[in-house]
């Protein structure tokens, strides 16, 4: 196996070695911070008190709302000249987070990003087009940087425009996409109703995140585009992209170790769940010095996937994200994720590439609808067939989450589409 | 005065000596694609024949569509592992033009444009916010590449969004804008919408270029946006911003002789024109690797400013761009450049900051109409006065052009604005 850099190959010890060190250093980095200080003081944490990582436990975590408290800069821990740039939220879930790097934040990142996609199969003679959206948002830049260090030919395409990205696919003999699932699988459409044969596009790999996803959706992607999907992950906070990535297993993603401490905590008690079981991430960032963010509390539902990896790298490996804490929805008192719907939806071979889920509430109670797009060829004008499979789909769907919905069965490309996120979810509860 | 880098004070035979080893330097790469090994075998041209900057003018010019012809890598001068950046032309001239940069050519670029920036007065603990579309374009990852270079807290808002760029800027106490004149009078509208002082807004320096646009246009920006202006020069076939650029005399912009050899020459003999006088620039990048370009005919019309600038560096300067070889209208036979329309226009007060102009045949002949936004306070209701500023307007265009144009008034804010580049001439004589 070839490996990109020598800390993939950190024994245990090793790792635990490393990341009390760092965590010390980072301890004493967080305090140039006036949000720090002060956290840290009321704790009672100074640098020499982190003896071992049993210590972390005593560091308060950080929740999304101290970062929006300390807006603009009450996090910072470097004089301003020495910050290179600057990573804004979009601020779609309340107010904008902000996340500064130096000079070497960046240097490191990009070297991360760079292990992760090397892990994956790409190689710098690989040609990379980087569908993500440039600025603010760390998936653009961050992973572009990524590329470029490893010596990609990267070309950022940015996002949407899909004629222009299929040109620039055979044009230039593009071999690596980074791409979200939902418009992978619309560029997967695109490309079918163009009646292009996948296995004749040059991509090989697609490194795919950002969105919660299904290994059904996966799969799909594969087929769709002729190519191997790699999950990964990463949010602004612990930079952006190159947190963990799949390795050619594709058995859940190594998260990076010397770099990050993960632990899954149990989102109500902030207590460590079992190994192995769902409980919310929550990170250290070790190698940051313009902001350094400890214990931060992702709202990420994952678990760690127990035991070692075949590929032989010590890192441990997170699942693929269940979903956000803040995603679960609560019907008629039962706790529902969306991943649950579309895992049970995407292994039916009828179904297409979309579908909603709608929230409502009839004055008596809640009513949950699942509306569902069939494949082409499943769409007929027999009525008993489609009441078949509509009863077939409620029935997979109860199964899965205790709750039996309305389906609605529509026609393939007829629920609004997207070239960005996909809106899976439409909660109208609180509507009038 | 403080210096980025030491070659800004090279002596003119120093520059001479530099420019002569280098382009027999790129002769020799530029040998390695098979565009320029045939074009410079048909010429002669060998490295060992490149003897003085004399043997310049062997070398035949390369056009735009020499570029198209070699679509998609016929000038790619090294093994494609070599290459980590494609740019590409919006294309909306035409095909797409495709530029090529190794990783010695990105770091080569992001130096001169931290040149560039530090030149205009920019230091590392600025705040900087780019405004630029990132992604294939070369304006966004180009400038912002030299801000992290010179080591400034780089903010990559990207386009659009005034509220948001405004709340950046506020927020940020942001010190240096990169934004093209059009969205910059735009911006300055907004401004004064929201009756914001200029003078309290923390900018002090303006980045502008990527657009042809007037002296009248610069001091209207720098007192709309209360700061200082400074002209720039690029395009993407030179790698993009980081060319030229203007130094705190704001007397034209320094060209890096180090980096390019310049000429500017007669656009229908291909012949210099005499010394101050307005001609096609044609460029020579002495400094890339991946993909170099030899004698591009860049279309767009400037002169050399004679004599030495005051601020003492012996790299010669390039009077702002008068528009394109390819923008020369011809009304009534007549050769006139939207600029010069632009410049008289925006030397009256009582102009606002659009203006369109509209090119008609009415069966006969040409038609030229000028629409013109009046400022607010000049928008009246008295006849005779708008008619008295309409024929003031049409004398004043006619003693410039030397064309009568047909003047209409408009109200402020009612032509189409735009946060991209302005669309300043539309030409309907084609039409049906």
């Amino acid at each position: 196996m070839e490996i990109y850099h020598p800390a993939e190959m950190l024994s245990r010890d090793e790792i635990a070695a490393l990341q009390c060190q760092r965590l010390r250093e980072t301890v004493r980095q967080a305090r140039n911070s006036r949000f720090y200080r002060q956290r840290l003081d009321d704790a009672g944490v100074s640098p020499e008190s982190i003896q071992s990582l049993d210590d972390l436990a005593r560091i308060p975590p950080t929740a999304k709302q101290d970062l929006r408290d300390s807006y603009p800069d009450g996090m910072v821990a470097v004089p301003q000249e020495r910050l290179v740039r600057l990573h804004a939220s979009s601020g779609t879930t309340g107010a904008a987070t902000v996340i500064y790097h130096t000079r070497e934040d960046i240097r490191t990142w990009a070297e991360l990003m760079a292990r992760c996609m090397f892990m994956a199969g790409v190689r710098p003679w690989d040609v990379f087009q980087n569908t993500s959206g440039y600025g603010l948002f760390t998936g653009g830049l961050g992973i572009h940087y990524g590329a470029e260090a490893l010596g990609c030919l990267t070309i950022p395409s940015g996002p949407g425009n899909t004629r222009r990205q299929l040109k620039l696919i055979r044009d230039f003999g593009v071999t690596v996409l980074h791409i979200i699932p939902s418009y992978a699988l619309y560029l997967g459409d695109a490309l079918a109703a163009e009646g292009l044969d996948p296995a004749a596009l040059s991509p090989r790999i697609a490194l795919i995140g950002a969105e919660p996803h299904s290994e059904e959706v996966r799969r799909r992607i594969e087929s769709l585009l002729g190519l191997k999907a790699y999950n990964s992950y990463g949010l602004s906070e612990m930079n952006g992209p190159g947190v963990a990535f799949e390795c050619q297993c594709q058995d859940g993603m190594h998260l990076w170790e010397d770099a990050f401490i993960a632990e899954i905590l149990d989102p109500e008690t902030g207590q460590p769940v079992p190994e192995g079981e769902v409980g919310e991430l929550v990170m250290t960032c070790l190698t940051r010095t313009g902001m350094p963010i400890l214990r931060y509390k992702t709202r990420d539902l994952t678990r760690f996937v127990p035991g070692l990896c075949a590929c032989g790298r010590p890192h441990r490996r997170i699942d693929r994200i269940k979903g956000r804490a803040d995603d679960m929805l609560i019907i008629k008192g039962v706790n529902i994720y969306p991943m649950q719907v579309e895992q049970a939806l995407m292994a039916l071979p009828e179904v297409g590439q979309n579908y909603q889920i709608i929230l409502t509430h009839d004055g008596r109670m809640d009513q949950l609808t699942v509306q569902v797009e069939l494949r082409e060829d499943f769409f007929q004008e027999d009525m008993r067939a489609l009441t078949g499979l509509q009863k077939k789909i409620a029935g997979i769907l109860r199964d899965e989450i205790l709750v039996t919905p309305r389906v609605e069965l529509v026609q393939a490309n007829t629920l609004p589409r997207t070239e960005g996120k996909a809106v899976r979810v439409l909660d109208k509860r609180g509507d009038a």
